[in-house]
Protein backbone atom coordinates (compact mmCIF):
# COMPACT_ATOMS: atom_id res chain seq x y z
CA UNK A 1 0.00 0.00 0.00
CA UNK A 2 1.31 3.74 -0.79
CA UNK A 3 1.49 5.04 2.40
CA UNK A 4 2.19 2.18 4.65
CA UNK A 5 6.18 1.86 6.33
CA UNK A 6 6.25 -2.21 6.33
CA UNK A 7 5.09 -1.96 2.82
CA UNK A 8 7.85 0.04 1.80
CA UNK A 9 10.33 -1.74 4.04
CA UNK A 10 9.24 -4.98 2.24
CA UNK A 11 10.08 -3.48 -1.11
CA UNK A 12 13.40 -2.07 0.09
CA UNK A 13 12.05 1.66 -0.44
CA UNK A 14 13.19 2.41 3.11
CA UNK A 15 15.60 0.53 5.28
CA UNK A 16 15.54 -1.52 8.01
CA UNK A 17 17.41 -4.03 10.40
CA UNK A 18 16.60 -7.36 8.46
CA UNK A 19 16.70 -10.54 10.38
CA UNK A 20 15.06 -12.85 8.10
CA UNK A 21 12.43 -13.45 5.16
CA UNK A 22 10.62 -16.18 3.44
CA UNK A 23 8.13 -15.93 0.69
CA UNK A 24 5.31 -14.96 3.28
CA UNK A 25 7.24 -12.89 5.81
CA UNK A 26 10.05 -10.33 6.56
CA UNK A 27 11.74 -10.05 10.20
CA UNK A 28 13.07 -7.00 11.11
CA UNK A 29 14.12 -5.25 14.39
CA UNK A 30 11.65 -2.89 15.50
CA UNK A 31 13.38 0.46 16.18
CA UNK A 32 11.54 1.56 19.16
CA UNK A 33 12.32 -1.74 21.19
CA UNK A 34 11.48 -2.84 24.61
CA UNK A 35 14.73 -4.64 24.52
CA UNK A 36 17.55 -4.67 22.21
CA UNK A 37 16.61 -7.38 20.12
CA UNK A 38 12.81 -6.96 19.82
CA UNK A 39 11.75 -8.06 16.56
CA UNK A 40 8.45 -7.55 14.17
CA UNK A 41 7.66 -10.08 12.13
CA UNK A 42 5.41 -9.12 9.48
CA UNK A 43 3.27 -10.57 6.28
CA UNK A 44 4.62 -9.56 3.29
CA UNK A 45 1.32 -8.92 1.69
CA UNK A 46 -0.36 -5.39 3.21
CA UNK A 47 -3.21 -6.72 5.77
CA UNK A 48 -4.88 -4.42 8.34
CA UNK A 49 -4.73 -6.61 11.14
CA UNK A 50 -4.85 -10.64 12.70
CA UNK A 51 -7.99 -10.79 10.44
CA UNK A 52 -6.77 -10.02 7.56
CA UNK A 53 -3.95 -11.85 7.08
CA UNK A 54 -4.28 -14.50 4.16
CA UNK A 55 -4.74 -18.12 5.70
CA UNK A 56 -2.43 -19.69 3.46
CA UNK A 57 0.48 -17.42 4.60
CA UNK A 58 -0.16 -18.02 8.12
CA UNK A 59 2.16 -21.31 7.90
CA UNK A 60 5.21 -18.91 6.75
CA UNK A 61 4.20 -16.08 9.19
CA UNK A 62 4.88 -18.37 12.25
CA UNK A 63 7.33 -20.22 10.48
CA UNK A 64 9.67 -16.76 10.35
CA UNK A 65 8.36 -16.33 13.76
CA UNK A 66 9.66 -19.48 15.35
CA UNK A 67 12.75 -18.83 13.09
CA UNK A 68 13.48 -15.43 14.88
CA UNK A 69 12.47 -16.09 18.18
CA UNK A 70 14.62 -19.39 18.20
CA UNK A 71 17.91 -17.37 16.62
CA UNK A 72 16.73 -14.68 19.72
CA UNK A 73 16.76 -16.62 22.60
CA UNK A 74 20.52 -18.08 21.37
CA UNK A 75 21.64 -15.36 20.33
CA UNK A 76 21.10 -13.21 23.22
CA UNK A 77 20.63 -15.83 25.55
CA UNK A 78 17.36 -14.21 26.65
CA UNK A 79 15.36 -15.98 30.01
CA UNK A 80 12.19 -15.80 27.99
CA UNK A 81 10.34 -14.01 25.35
CA UNK A 82 6.81 -12.52 25.03
CA UNK A 83 5.08 -12.92 21.39
CA UNK A 84 1.93 -10.22 21.12
CA UNK A 85 0.28 -8.53 18.49
CA UNK A 86 -2.12 -5.48 18.70
CA UNK A 87 -4.96 -5.25 16.61
CA UNK A 88 -6.69 -2.03 16.67
CA UNK A 89 -5.89 1.68 17.75
CA UNK A 90 -7.34 1.06 20.71
CA UNK A 91 -5.97 -2.40 21.72
CA UNK A 92 -1.83 -0.36 20.85
CA UNK A 93 -1.92 -0.94 17.53
CA UNK A 94 0.31 2.03 15.83
CA UNK A 95 1.44 0.48 12.04
CA UNK A 96 -1.61 -0.69 10.47
CA UNK A 97 -0.28 -3.21 8.87
CA UNK A 98 -0.44 -6.24 10.84
CA UNK A 99 3.05 -7.05 12.78
CA UNK A 100 3.49 -9.61 15.54
CA UNK A 101 6.25 -8.52 17.90
CA UNK A 102 9.11 -10.96 19.59
CA UNK A 103 10.59 -9.22 22.73
CA UNK A 104 13.45 -10.24 24.75
CA UNK A 105 12.86 -10.91 28.72
CA UNK A 106 15.48 -10.88 31.28
CA UNK A 107 15.30 -11.75 35.19
CA UNK A 108 14.83 -8.67 36.90
CA UNK A 109 13.94 -6.74 33.95
CA UNK A 110 11.20 -4.90 35.73
CA UNK A 111 8.80 -5.62 32.76
CA UNK A 112 5.34 -6.20 34.62
CA UNK A 113 2.22 -6.55 32.85
CA UNK A 114 -0.01 -5.60 35.78
CA UNK A 115 -3.86 -6.77 34.78
CA UNK A 116 -6.94 -6.50 36.95
CA UNK A 117 -8.56 -10.27 36.01
CA UNK A 118 -11.95 -10.53 36.06
CA UNK A 119 -14.39 -13.43 37.56
CA UNK A 120 -17.42 -15.57 35.53
CA UNK A 121 -20.12 -15.68 37.86
CA UNK A 122 -22.70 -18.65 37.03
CA UNK A 123 -23.17 -19.29 33.72
CA UNK A 124 -21.73 -16.31 32.40
CA UNK A 125 -18.53 -18.65 30.93
CA UNK A 126 -20.98 -20.83 29.12
CA UNK A 127 -22.80 -17.52 28.08
CA UNK A 128 -19.56 -16.16 26.23
CA UNK A 129 -18.77 -19.16 24.79
CA UNK A 130 -21.82 -19.58 23.08
CA UNK A 131 -21.48 -16.03 21.92
CA UNK A 132 -18.35 -16.87 20.32
CA UNK A 133 -19.13 -20.46 19.27
CA UNK A 134 -22.07 -19.08 16.91
CA UNK A 135 -19.93 -16.96 15.05
CA UNK A 136 -17.24 -19.74 14.35
CA UNK A 137 -16.82 -19.94 10.60
CA UNK A 138 -13.44 -21.86 10.12
CA UNK A 139 -10.98 -20.55 7.22
CA UNK A 140 -11.51 -22.31 3.91
CA UNK B 1 1.98 -34.95 30.17
CA UNK B 2 0.54 -36.65 33.60
CA UNK B 3 0.62 -33.19 35.74
CA UNK B 4 -0.70 -31.03 32.96
CA UNK B 5 -3.87 -29.48 33.31
CA UNK B 6 -4.05 -28.32 29.62
CA UNK B 7 -3.26 -31.75 28.23
CA UNK B 8 -6.00 -33.07 30.97
CA UNK B 9 -8.07 -30.68 29.33
CA UNK B 10 -7.31 -31.68 26.03
CA UNK B 11 -7.65 -35.39 26.88
CA UNK B 12 -11.55 -34.04 28.33
CA UNK B 13 -10.25 -35.27 31.99
CA UNK B 14 -10.85 -31.23 33.27
CA UNK B 15 -14.13 -29.93 31.80
CA UNK B 16 -13.39 -26.39 29.97
CA UNK B 17 -15.55 -24.16 27.97
CA UNK B 18 -14.50 -25.33 24.87
CA UNK B 19 -14.83 -22.90 21.83
CA UNK B 20 -12.70 -24.44 18.63
CA UNK B 21 -10.95 -27.27 17.78
CA UNK B 22 -9.03 -28.65 15.25
CA UNK B 23 -6.84 -31.59 14.16
CA UNK B 24 -3.77 -29.50 16.24
CA UNK B 25 -5.35 -27.28 18.37
CA UNK B 26 -7.98 -26.61 20.88
CA UNK B 27 -9.32 -23.34 22.45
CA UNK B 28 -11.01 -22.08 25.51
CA UNK B 29 -12.36 -19.48 27.27
CA UNK B 30 -10.00 -18.62 30.37
CA UNK B 31 -10.74 -18.82 33.36
CA UNK B 32 -9.20 -15.77 34.89
CA UNK B 33 -9.61 -13.36 31.49
CA UNK B 34 -8.62 -9.66 31.09
CA UNK B 35 -12.22 -9.43 29.65
CA UNK B 36 -15.24 -12.23 29.15
CA UNK B 37 -14.54 -13.75 26.40
CA UNK B 38 -10.58 -14.04 26.43
CA UNK B 39 -9.75 -17.20 24.61
CA UNK B 40 -6.91 -19.43 24.81
CA UNK B 41 -5.55 -21.13 21.56
CA UNK B 42 -3.41 -24.85 22.82
CA UNK B 43 -1.64 -26.89 20.57
CA UNK B 44 -2.68 -30.66 21.45
CA UNK B 45 0.76 -31.98 21.75
CA UNK B 46 2.39 -30.85 24.96
CA UNK B 47 5.30 -28.44 24.49
CA UNK B 48 6.71 -26.56 26.88
CA UNK B 49 6.77 -23.10 25.24
CA UNK B 50 6.83 -21.83 21.71
CA UNK B 51 10.15 -22.97 20.33
CA UNK B 52 9.02 -26.64 21.42
CA UNK B 53 5.54 -26.07 19.15
CA UNK B 54 6.06 -28.66 16.42
CA UNK B 55 6.50 -26.41 12.72
CA UNK B 56 4.12 -29.01 11.37
CA UNK B 57 1.42 -27.64 13.94
CA UNK B 58 1.99 -24.08 13.28
CA UNK B 59 -0.60 -23.23 10.41
CA UNK B 60 -2.77 -25.89 12.39
CA UNK B 61 -2.75 -23.42 15.01
CA UNK B 62 -2.62 -20.02 13.84
CA UNK B 63 -5.84 -21.10 11.76
CA UNK B 64 -7.43 -21.93 15.23
CA UNK B 65 -6.16 -18.42 16.54
CA UNK B 66 -7.69 -16.76 13.25
CA UNK B 67 -10.89 -18.66 13.22
CA UNK B 68 -11.60 -17.82 17.08
CA UNK B 69 -10.65 -14.25 16.73
CA UNK B 70 -12.69 -13.72 13.85
CA UNK B 71 -15.36 -15.35 16.00
CA UNK B 72 -14.38 -13.25 19.28
CA UNK B 73 -14.50 -10.05 17.38
CA UNK B 74 -18.08 -10.75 15.59
CA UNK B 75 -19.39 -11.81 18.32
CA UNK B 76 -18.57 -9.42 21.18
CA UNK B 77 -18.75 -6.40 18.76
CA UNK B 78 -15.15 -5.90 19.98
CA UNK B 79 -13.00 -2.87 18.98
CA UNK B 80 -9.81 -4.35 19.06
CA UNK B 81 -7.92 -7.51 20.56
CA UNK B 82 -4.63 -8.73 21.87
CA UNK B 83 -2.60 -11.29 20.99
CA UNK B 84 0.08 -13.17 23.23
CA UNK B 85 2.36 -14.97 24.43
CA UNK B 86 4.51 -15.43 27.45
CA UNK B 87 7.61 -17.87 26.99
CA UNK B 88 9.33 -18.58 30.36
CA UNK B 89 8.17 -18.22 33.85
CA UNK B 90 9.93 -14.36 34.29
CA UNK B 91 7.42 -13.60 30.86
CA UNK B 92 4.70 -14.05 32.95
CA UNK B 93 4.07 -18.08 31.92
CA UNK B 94 2.18 -20.07 34.72
CA UNK B 95 0.98 -23.12 32.41
CA UNK B 96 4.29 -24.68 30.86
CA UNK B 97 2.34 -25.73 28.04
CA UNK B 98 2.20 -23.23 24.84
CA UNK B 99 -1.11 -21.48 24.88
CA UNK B 100 -1.30 -17.97 22.77
CA UNK B 101 -4.20 -15.68 24.06
CA UNK B 102 -6.63 -13.34 22.39
CA UNK B 103 -8.05 -10.88 24.63
CA UNK B 104 -11.05 -8.58 23.83
CA UNK B 105 -10.14 -4.99 24.07
CA UNK B 106 -12.76 -2.04 23.89
CA UNK B 107 -12.85 1.62 23.90
CA UNK B 108 -11.46 3.47 27.26
CA UNK B 109 -11.05 -0.08 29.08
CA UNK B 110 -8.42 1.46 31.17
CA UNK B 111 -5.98 -1.57 30.26
CA UNK B 112 -2.76 0.27 29.42
CA UNK B 113 0.86 -1.26 28.11
CA UNK B 114 3.44 1.13 29.47
CA UNK B 115 6.34 0.55 28.78
CA UNK B 116 9.49 2.61 28.39
CA UNK B 117 11.33 1.95 25.29
CA UNK B 118 14.94 2.11 24.72
CA UNK B 119 16.76 3.40 21.43
CA UNK B 120 19.56 2.10 19.59
CA UNK B 121 22.52 4.45 19.41
CA UNK B 122 25.15 4.38 16.53
CA UNK B 123 26.02 0.70 15.21
CA UNK B 124 24.02 -0.89 17.93
CA UNK B 125 21.27 -1.88 15.84
CA UNK B 126 23.37 -3.55 13.36
CA UNK B 127 25.05 -5.45 16.28
CA UNK B 128 22.18 -6.75 17.63
CA UNK B 129 20.95 -7.41 14.09
CA UNK B 130 24.23 -9.61 13.24
CA UNK B 131 23.93 -11.41 17.11
CA UNK B 132 20.25 -12.77 16.16
CA UNK B 133 21.22 -13.73 12.42
CA UNK B 134 24.52 -15.55 13.59
CA UNK B 135 21.92 -18.35 14.94
CA UNK B 136 19.23 -18.41 12.39
CA UNK B 137 18.26 -22.14 11.33
CA UNK B 138 15.27 -21.95 9.14
CA UNK B 139 12.69 -24.89 10.04
CA UNK B 140 12.78 -27.99 7.95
Amino acid sequence: MDDCIFCKIIAREIPAEILFENEDALCILDINPIHFGHSLVIPKHHCRDFLEVKPSTLSGLMNAAHTVARATVEGLRLDGFNIFSNNGGIAGQSVFHFHLHITPRYQDDNIRFLLKLKKYRNGEMAEYGKKIRTFIHQNP
